[in-house]
């Protein structure tokens, strides 16, 4: 059926580029709203300068490192150049290079247009919450919109030249090594400025979050945009392409009559994308509403309009199958009630936050235990809905013939993730809204501006929850689906090689056994090394900024302006000198986890890592998240208030989360992906060369 | 070769009374060195008091729930009474209540003699380091060799008299029920009294640790017999019987010429405990000697001792394979490296201590970070070497013949725990001195003896990482043994029925993985539910110091007695409180998982449990060691010494620790073998009534 399928790629690079129009329209909207405070426009200019410096280093450290890669990639992938397969291993370069390079664009279109919204935002919110709320909103949007535009393009794009589901492993592999750099790399930047920030200004003098006399003030936006709009959107970039290639790797496997199984992965991206744009062009809220329901309702309306347009494809599309769609909307519908769950654990209005709350009366210690312990328990419900959402589609889809069960899982990922262009444009209002509200206080700004702008940047957290929490199970599903992309990359090595093929993976093995208690332990140690990066480097910008206040005269007393530029630095130097050796320890750990136990060692090894990968994730994005907003209970005045013995250790708790929430946790989500593609695009030399 | 195996049946019985005797011998020999410090003699009265108090309840609470499970055993265990298996099932009762019944013996005389040694220590130290340190660590032997000998006694009892290793299943379980009993709640016991006592007496009055006004501090030395004298026996004699148990199961299902699997089992468990007699019986320190040193040393004696003996053994014994004693020694030798491992991250002396110490010099949320991270760090190369132990011995073994590779797991779990009896008799020696050093204070006794008693308390504080690195590592293994035990058992159940047999367990398999995704959620549920548990409890002892401080006048300058009563009392009712639901979860959630998704299922779920279970317990324990002594090392004089910034940010770290070392991190290795025989007990229920 192979007129059908170009018919999808025509349709796929359309989609893409209405998402692209539509992202000028916004963007062109944002532009035309005016900024006129000179104080704001002034600090907006350094966070945007700040942001793009990290950007050029990054990217030009990430240019090294893909040209590195590239070379390997040349001589060795999908099979070593000297078995005379150039042409393959160009494809599978120029493949690797789309992807970095196309989440790159994304990244940095989206972080001009979030540092561009941010001023605009602020001075909106003196009009009232419903202007306020757009600027943020449109802002954020746009990243959204490019990157599920890029995905979809590029998708669509290597596999319709290439010809050939492997190339697009190489795709997805650039898409994941750009969203180590950015996601880790980010992490580090935002939590060093931010803890440095925190610890200076709050702890030791006493002034506001974001008092001017800081000099970590903007280094602390700039994280904001560097972490949670690029680092995030480059996360979801990676799940998103992973998901679709996954999805893609096995379909190319599969044949059973009538099936047309590129076709619905195709159409249900399609139709997701779709559905965002209809969400996010109908976000409003009214002038006296609520931004967090109207953030929530148009995720609503996506998920419904998504549900309806796929079930109307599969109703009407010949060889479009229910069961596959009956997989996709359990992904989708658990990954709502895992958005929901996190929300639970993580909502100041909720008891979780309060027991917390509670328990910090007695001390910063009760703060951390109750902390853990609650994060801990919030792992269950997502587990148990990413188990019970594979367990259904698998069993939704095994009728169809051999292989398809496996198929329906990654669907499950692939509807899971379908309204994700709805989801980055929740969660980049996030930081725009947090800067604006930083801008409205450094701008002199009104009373009942800042008011407002706080109004939307506590919305911006609540739903961060439930986009975190998503996306956490998306990913779950995701690494899910990679593993049996793995197990039929390996089967086609060797059925060429005219080898048994593997059937599965049996922990009863010794070498799965043993890569399964490997690959559990590599999340630990990686989470633990960006953690340990972000204290050595917090460390030295804290020494910067004693430096400053003890050498710069007048600088205390609001008199003279601090060095922002040294704390900028200093967070972009070490957040990428850090983020090498975390990243490395993961994918060598792989590849001598492959070398030395095969294939089946690394089917066991993917498995560890995804399995103490999400409990981890998961426990440290909710404990984060649980900290921060217990802070912000106890100080809304309750348990004492601000400066009670409860605040300064809901204070600790906090700090203690924000590495975990905004470093380690979302990076694990990245690392198991990079380790699943690079374990894929190794099979062939596992299978050759391994020592079991 | 039913008389060899009646041989060592009756070489058993042998050994353990030898052990019993020695036991005697010792305990007779510590009653009669003398105390005669009035007020020691009240305070460690009271201490044993408060000891039985607890251990009365527990095992009250035990004994009701002990009848509880042996009315379901008698009507469903090992099949449904209504299947005319009424003489099995009584077996399975009477062997089930011997399992507990052995161990709480164990445990109470364990405790006798703790409670008895304590004062004796501390009066010893009066006569020098030598002295005390012999009286402190026969105390601690008594516990060892009552363990090992109990264990070993009825194991062998209950095979030679119900002749089915199905029965031995159920004396297992009662071991693991009695552990789970003793240890989480003796966990939450002390720790309740610990952070409680050190909340109220170091932070809130300034006052020392042992200082006899605060009404806590007896609930505390209480608390370190229960919980690691008693708790810590229960559990290592459940991971000793769970071992030997899964080795016996796997060994009856085996059949190769000439190989004499049962008998390897029992001549290693007996050569074991003639090494740890001979470990114990040689245990000295010079005058000045180093009390660390000695005890490490007898650690090695006994290992050398161990490897010589079984060595001859295998040499001269017709039917003993060398490939199994390769096993046995692999998992030997990998245990005593875990152990060296646990004390690098956790060593004073070394530099992870000093930097955790260093980063409390920035806070207490920089405490925590490290901690936390270099615990998750420190959790790799143990999991590393059970997975490469666990790789050579299956491969070892494999070529003996069928099942033979899960056997040489088994084995190298039995081989791990060989020297179980010095490695309790060097934990309970812990307590012993840590009770010694209060009582020493609290008697008024000269400063060289308290110095003395605390060079002994920081020996036990030491030696106590690496026997804590050493249980978890044979837990480890043990329950690797384990998982290949409930496929025996399935099997077994499978082939009376006619039915299929399991080759193994498919990760790809939908049941297998959603058991695992909601198996690793478990260890992270249940731990998180005893720490909120010593939370809560901690809670409301504060309360009641608080109100014993402003309600007996005279108590804050030493002119009233506190009721120390009340407080043991709040920690005894909490604890059996706390503990319940936490061991429910644990267990319901394995019958769920088993009735929903039948023996793949379980087969998942078991082996999530073991490796999130390992990530966590190894975590939790090391942190927690990690935080202990880097308060300690601030305490003695570094980065400002007691009173410092640092310092309190170290007890900060301390208090967070406290229950993760002592209650959930070592719990969670009962609760992985309460599990793990509750699936291979219901396995022909699983097998008959599942979903899918």
């Amino acid at each position: 059926m192979p007129d059908m399928q170009n018919l999808f790629y025509l349709l796929s690079f359309l989609t893409a580029v209405i998402a692209f129009l539509f992202a000028l329209y916004l963007y062109l909207w944002v532009k035309k709203q005016k900024v006129e405070n000179a104080e704001i426009i002034r600090v907006s200019r350094l966070i945007k300068e700040g942001a793009e410096t990290f950007m050029t280093r990054e990217y030009k450290l990430l240019g090294l490192f893909a040209l590195c890669v590239s070379a390997l990639i040349l001589i060795i992938l999908p099979k070593p150049i000297w078995q005379g397969s150039v042409l393959s291993n160009i494809k599978m370069v120029v493949s690797y290079l789309a992807g970095t390079a196309l989440s790159a664009i994304a990244g940095k279109i989206g972080i001009m247009v979030a540092t561009l919204s941010n001023g605009r935002t602020a001075e909106a919110a003196e009009r009232g919450l419903k202007d306020a709320f757009l600027v943020g909103f449109r802002g954020g949007a746009v990243m959204g919109l490019l990157v599920v535009g890029c995905s979809l393009f590029g998708v669509a794009a290597v596999l319709l030249i290439a010809g050939d589901t492997s190339i697009l492993l190489g795709f997805s592999f650039g898409a994941s090594s750009l969203a180590l750099f950015a996601k880790a790399g980010g992490g580090i930047f935002t939590k060093t400025a931010d803890v440095a920030a925190d610890l200076t200004g709050k702890v030791e003098l006493g002034i506001a979050e974001d008092d001017p006399r800081n000099p970590a003030v903007i280094a602390d936006n700039v994280g904001d945009n560097v972490g949670d709009v690029a680092g995030m959107g480059a996360d979801l970039f990676d799940s998103n392409v992973a998901a679709m290639t996954s999805a893609l790797v096995i379909a190319s496997s599969l044949s059973a009559p009538g099936i047309r199984n590129t076709e619905m992965v195709f159409c249900y991206a399609i139709l997701g994308l779709i559905a965002s744009i209809i969400g996010i062009a109908t976000a409003r809220v009214g002038k006296d509403g609520n931004p967090t329901k109207a953030l929530n309702s148009s995720t609503y309306v996506t998920t419904a309009v998504f549900l309806i347009l796929t079930a109307l494809s599969t109703a009407f599309i010949d060889g479009f199958s229910w069961r596959i769609w009956g997989s996709s909307t359990t992904g989708l519908i658990v990954g709502l009630i895992i958005g929901l769950t996190t929300d639970y654990f993580t909502d100041d209005t909720k008891p979780i936050v309060r027991k917390v709350a509670h328990a910090s009366a007695s001390g910063p210690a009760f703060t951390i235990l109750s902390g853990t312990s609650y994060g801990f328990i919030s792992s269950m419900p997502a587990m148990v809905g990413i188990a019970i959402s594979a367990l259904i589609s698998y069993k939704l889809c095994e009728p169809i013939g051999e292989g398809y069960a496996i198929f329906g899982i990654a669907m499950s990922a692939v509807g899971m993730l379908s309204i994700v262009g709805m989801i980055i444009s929740n969660d980049a209002y996030g930081p725009v809204v947090d800067n604006a509200r930083g801008l409205a206080e450094m701008g002199g700004l009104r009373e009942e501006t800042i008011r407002i702008a706080d109004e939307l940047d506590s919305a911006g957290n609540t739903v961060k929850a439930v986009t975190k929490g998503f996306s956490i199970g998306a990913a779950g599903l995701t690494v899910i689906s990679l593993l049996g992309a793995f197990m039929a990359e390996t089967n086609e090595v060797l059925a060429a090689a005219g080898k048994d093929l593997i059937q599965g993976f049996d922990i009863m093995e010794p070498t799965v056994f043993f890569g399964i208690l490997i690959g559990a332990s590599i999340p630990a140690v990686f989470s633990a090394m960006l953690i340990l990066g972000v204290d050595r480097n917090a460390e030295r910008m804290v020494k910067e900024i004693h430096r400053q206040f003890d050498s710069i005269p007048g600088l205390k007393e609001g008199n003279a302006v601090p060095e922002y530029a040294k704390c900028i630095d200093i967070a972009t130097r070490g957040a990428l000198k850090e983020l090498i050796p975390a990243g490395m320890v993961a994918i060598i750990a792989t590849l001598l986890v492959g070398f030395i136990g095969g294939a089946s060692a690394i089917g066991g090894f993917l498995l560890g890592n995804i399995v103490s990968g999400l409990l981890l994730a998961l426990f440290m994005s909710n404990a984060g998240g649980l900290w921060d907003n217990s802070k912000k209970y106890v100080e809304s005045g309750e348990k004492g208030g601000k400066g009670s013995a409860a605040h300064k250790a809901a204070v600790i708790g906090d700090t203690v989360g924000d590495p975990y929430k905004d470093t380690a946790g979302p990076s694990i989500n990245t690392q198991i992906t990079v380790v699943s593609l690079v374990a894929s695009l190794c099979s062939s030399l596992f299978v050759a060369l391994s020592l079991f």
